[in-house]
């Protein structure tokens, strides 16, 4: 097999750990907190979670820790959409593991959740290992979409565990993952047994976090690697002074991925969905303010510039999300008659006689090419594939409209051209950030640790993150205190909370202020490439969104 | 101004230049080797430049220059699309000249060959020109695609040069604005005027080649931020295992980008451009190639993969040349009448009625987004703006009707589903590769050397590039020793011979020898993000087609 030199070279990059975790495993002792309650829900959930509600905090002492040497058989599992450091949670397990106890088996269970249900796996070795230290991708077992929820699906990883004498689950994933990790935790604490599950905190959407997650991993390198595409976006942009780029990013639920990457790059403008919602913004509106931005750069003799559009927007904007909604629910209903029809056209019009009043009505005002993408393959939960709706196509098209119409109002005098980028794949397997890299790697052997001690229903925590890795704490974080309620399918469910952009953050409260300077003003910074070797203040940055955060 | 922390690294980055003009400037002296010829049509490029066909090559040896020491008054000028390192020539230029007369003043003309005409310059100080070293993207002094080409623009050059007091001038650009170089070098010489002009080789597409010129700047960065891409992509799809993805990549005459990334990533498919004209092949044949490759991966169960696509590969089918070209010819001709009609389907019902049949036929077989795009604004040229065409989605419905066809045949039994990429103006501005800075810098230095000996209608050459810095030589080519004579809009005219992918050079005959092995097996290879630091396999390699042509 023929690999990069880069990759070659990354082989040999050696994790940084915080410092306790750098003692001899041995020695280093976990410290039970005081007992944790949720924010919300406290008595729903302890009933819900009768064995594992309320457990204490968790951090690390050095001090000899006698449990540490008992055998072990692991189970690690990669859950839904990939991003850069999964691989290395799973050597920084492995490592633990075997430092702990040679013996200590690691077993990897292939194609996500659905692995440990068909009982694919691989058994960790070295050189196996190896292959994957400080790389990106999930390739090294795969991940899967599969959720595990149901008590039968409970039962198939029971037989499996004892199947292989395996102690312990690892789930690396989000926060349904996550959720999911907490409550198979409980069902193996109340069907007596003695099985841990430890979950790691991972989105590239940055929506799992909160004041025990201080990041999902992943985002990190996803966002240095738009940002790079987004630096050299924008100095194209100013060297050509011609063209206006609209660049639609990964991130549905939330808009964290295009804050940070506007706070990278400083472009001229950067769409906030949670922004749009909270301000109940129609297209309309959100096109007349791209065109009064565009209009007063045009005014200084600038016809360039740059504009950030989240791929979740569209569903942020309540008219929309209404009928994406609707059309999802009548596709659902009548998906037999709809797939029997041929032409797109039919399709439309098939659709378009079904929505309400309203819906039908923003339909009919949508590009044809939209409406295509609106109707096409739904995902496995029957929902519209947003990342396929090139919404900044749609953008381009309404401000192009618009910039006519103010035109002949005389307030508009430039020249618009405009092109469309959208950046996501290009993120979610880039090579994990030398902070990715420590993060995630920190993780792992931090999860092995809290095994070790029979924790179960733990995160994996790492704080302090805005801080040299040196200065790093690790811990675990008992999940039902990150729980609430939420209705879900007309049940109430315990659910992590996904996180937001909170326009009341400091993120946004520093985009929010200069937004105005950047739009007018060419602003730009390149943040170029991300660097793994070299000057530390190149190499060793976390995002600024967590530096915002965490300034005091 | 914010500028990022890697910028602020770069500033400080030294250039590598190569051993000879490491010496104190004063003491390296040209050397003038034997007269040249071009390699056709000596005859009557002799007589299109009287004083300037058939000059010696030059080179450069330790030695007193007393020239060098003259004050000169230099004039820069940027041509064309951006590319990485352009910054950097400028840089090499402005050094080699203070450091050979601190008096001597460069002048950066803004906005393209347009500069010149209309007298707008900048003069480069130190504290100005500090801010663009190592950096990406023109907007130093701005490009332009104005082209240098009639007497009455001669004549005003000559105007803004005597104003100036200015004795040289380096032209930075491609094939076009080289020959047009050489065009005005012989004009300044034919009317006496001592006003030297260089030309130094940028193109991204990797199109100005030859046996003097091993590579144009700015490739290299381009294709290694694209591959950066193409990996991470890679990886997505091995992790996912779900997707087949096609990315289109930038590079419209010829597909050297398209080949060179190949090498770099080891895709399943790679398209070139100039093998489809060489065999003559139609979309359908094309279509019929991938469809065979989805279905051998299909039937190992390997249902993703990855396809790029040359941009150019559109106007090297044969069958959609000719289309283009009369879609071109009938636009220009019915300008008025066909920008009138408002609709996209009339419009294209307009252009069907008028095509030939054979062009109708072919136009009525495309999808209604992608004949929309045919119609499109052209450029300046009246030419259709073939980056807007996406043909990476014209094969992707090809592919899928096919697929469909031979599921019924029972020759194939996978799952398609398809994602497309674009990939070009994320390269042009990227921070220039090592190899890109040290290149870019010593060409501009090299220019200053050439222009201090007086020479004009030389291109600066820097060779042995597959070797490291301090093994490459400097020198001089006369233009016209590259050029050759063809017919243009019915006239012969000089032109450098553009470089199209050669189906019997190294870089081609290695991918074709390995292509099947990577349509089949999963042979990705995962470059990474271009590294500026570290370990020197890693950042100081050159592009693997200039290994491959400069192997023995």
């Amino acid at each position: 097999m023929k690999i990069s030199a880069l990759q070659q070279a990354r082989y040999s990059y050696n994790p940084k750990l915080p410092l306790i975790l750098r003692e001899n495993i041995k020695e280093i002792r976990p410290v039970m907190g005081q007992a944790t309650e949720s924010a919300t829900d406290q008595e729903a959930l302890k009933q819900l979670f009768p064995n594992t509600y309320g457990l204490p905090k968790v951090s690390f002492e050095k001090g000899t820790n006698e449990n540490i040497g008992k055998k072990m058989n692991v189970g690690v599992i990669l859950s839904g959409g990939q991003a850069p450091g999964g691989h290395n949670v799973i050597c920084g397990l492995y490592d633990a593991l075997k430092n702990a106890n040679p013996e200590n088996t690691l077993y990897g269970f292939k194609g996500g959740p659905s692995g440990i249900l068909e009982d694919k796996y691989t058994i960790m070795t070295d050189d196996f290992i190896n292959e994957y230290r400080n790389t990106g991708g999930f390739d090294i077992i795969g991940s899967g979409r599969t959720k595990l929820e149901t008590r039968e699906q409970f039962e198939v990883c029971t037989q499996v565990c004892h199947k292989h004498d395996i102690n312990a689950i690892v789930i690396i994933g989000g926060d349904d993952s996550n959720t999911n990790a907490a409550v198979l935790a409980e069902y193996f604490r109340a069907q007596g047994e003695n099985i841990c599950v430890v979950g790691c905190p991972k989105t590239i959407d940055g929506d799992l976090k909160n004041e025990s997650i201080e990041a999902s991993f992943g985002f990190d390198t996803a966002c240095k690697t738009f940002a790079e595409l987004i630096g050299n976006i924008e100095r194209d942009a100013n060297s050509a002074k011609k063209y206006w780029h609209f660049v639609r990013l990964m991130g549905r639920s939330a808009s964290h991925i295009a804050l940070e990457c506007a706070l990278q790059t400083q472009p001229n403008i950067c769409l906030i969905g949670e922004e749009v919602e909270a301000k109940n913004q129609s297209i309309e509106e959100i096109t007349n303010y791209i065109a009064n931005v565009i209009a007063k750069r045009a005014a200084n003799g600038d016809n360039f510039g740059v504009c950030l559009v989240p791929e979740g927007l569209i569903e942020f904007v309540p008219s929309l999300k209404i009928l994406i909604r609707e059309i999802n629910d009548l596709l659902a209903k009548t998906e037999a008659e709809f797939n029997a029809i041929e032409s797109v056209n039919d399709k439309i019009a098939f659709v378009s006689a079904k929505l309400s009043a309203q819906s039908a009505q923003v339909f009919a005002s949508l590009p044809a090419e939209i409406k295509g993408q609106l109707l096409a393959d739904r995902d496995p939960h029957g929902n519209v594939q947003v990342s396929k709706i090139e919404t900044e196509k749609l953008l381009i098209q309404t401000v192009t409209k618009r910039l006519k119409e103010m035109k002949a109002e005389g307030t508009y005098t430039g020249k618009f051209s405009a092109l469309n980028h959208f950046f996501g794949y290009e993120g979610r397997c880039a090579f994990p950030s030398n902070f990715d890299s420590d993060y995630c790697y920190s993780l792992g052997y931090n999860a092995a640790l809290l095994l070790s001690a029979n924790l179960t229903g733990y995160l994996s925590s790492v704080t302090q993150l805005s801080k040299p890795a040196d200065q790093w704490q690790a811990g675990g974080i008992p999940i039902t205190m990150m729980m609430n309620l939420e209705q879900r399918h007309g049940e109430m469910k315990p659910v992590i909370k996904k996180a937001l952009v909170e326009l009341d953050g400091e993120p946004f409260k520093y985009f929010e202020k200069n937004r105005e300077t950047w739009a007018v003003e060419t602003a730009f910074t390149f943040p170029g490439a991300i660097q793994y070797y070299g000057p530390s203040e190149v190499c060793d940055q976390s995002t600024i969104t967590l530096k915002l955060e965490h300034q005091n």
